[in-house]
């Protein structure tokens, strides 16, 4: 076949090692030339928020979801051994020493390679999360969009 | 191609958070005219209990199963932030707040778009549950016939 | 279609109910002729670990995750109501009951079957899993081997 490959993940995992592993299969699959989309929705959104605070106005409970999600994916915690982040701050020792990319690094390879980053619009409203918090250089979309790139796709993964 | 297009889920989770994902998912896939079935295994099944409770006879080990897990969609919990149904009542509110369909809309929109809802009859053993206990007007199967679904399929995820 | 159907998995989790669901869709699609590849990566590579300890060179971090890992597929606990072991026991009891293989002799039957069991080699690094601790008979790969397997694949699921 002549047409280019796709594969498309909904990231609907805020997990740190479950992050990783889309963003490598991501980056893996815009290496062999497929067209890539990553989905964030629900707390996948969160790998996608700038590390620094915005200030926008919010209604309370979208505040408080605010402060108890991860500012960034540098914050996100393990979904295995997190131990109020002892396993994390492990995982980052490992990372480093094995010179493996940490997931920051990830997100800005999967821009460079043009992975399309996109943002479930439904879950951010629903998260209370506005355009200013998250990366620049992103899409928005809701799930037709998602399905419109999805039912061509030779890989389709749910992390 | 003028064939009907194909979507499976696998619904593993027991997570609010997770089936509303599904749902949303397998709920936009009927509404452009895709196939679609629901194939809830494990906790998933939960999702398809009745909220009342149902007397059967059960063995000790299934009762206990049976008390221990919610019964219906509206009981599960978040996969993150449940913080003992704290956080689910935080996300029910942005639900309401928000106009967004709650999940036990969301699986009565999935029957009348008919979405083939399917519960695992291997696992419905291994838990204790019985066809009483589930909702009406789904059906039954083994992991052949999601294989059968799934192998044609455009879109298959697992949740 | 003459061509032999393909199932991907890509096994990310440690849990064992996850794990057991991963391979009994595996076994299924091999009993249906499909080739069928497992690959395994991050907290799913302890499905492939030997139950006993194998002496080898590690570092102190990895030494960490050595001890802090299940040691095997009869180790690992539930996604869901493990409650420190109890619900595994609940689980591994009524599979015992309703004749349902476990999961350590899934595993073997999918080596029967010819399923390829994959380790994936940056994260066996990562957690410094050595090769002497995993089964016989299993492949070693890495994310491009992943793709290509699975950019054919009729279904593809992350578990």
């Amino acid at each position: 076949m002549s047409e280019q490959k796709k594969t498309t993940i909904v990231l609907f995992s805020g997990d740190y090692d479950k992050a990783m592993a889309a963003y490598i299969i991501a980056n893996g699959a815009a290496a062999y030339d497929h067209e890539v989309t990553i989905f964030h929705t629900f707390w996948g959104l969160n790998a996608l928020r700038k590390d620094q605070q915005v200030d926008v106005n919010k209604g309370f409970l979208e505040k408080m979801f605010g402060k108890m999600m991860p500012r960034g994916a540098d914050k996100m915690g393990l979904s295995k051994m997190n131990y109020g982040g002892m396993g994390k701050k492990m995982i980052k020792d490992v990372i480093k020493k094995h010179n493996v990319t940490e997931l920051p690094q990830l997100i800005e390879l999967a821009q460079e390679q043009e992975v399309k980053l996109v943002a479930c619009t439904m879950t951010m409203d629903l998260l209370g999360l506005q355009k200013e918090e998250l990366l620049e250089e992103i899409d928005y979309a809701g799930v037709a969009a998602y399905l419109g790139d999805a039912e061509d796709g030779n890989v389709n993964l749910f992390i």
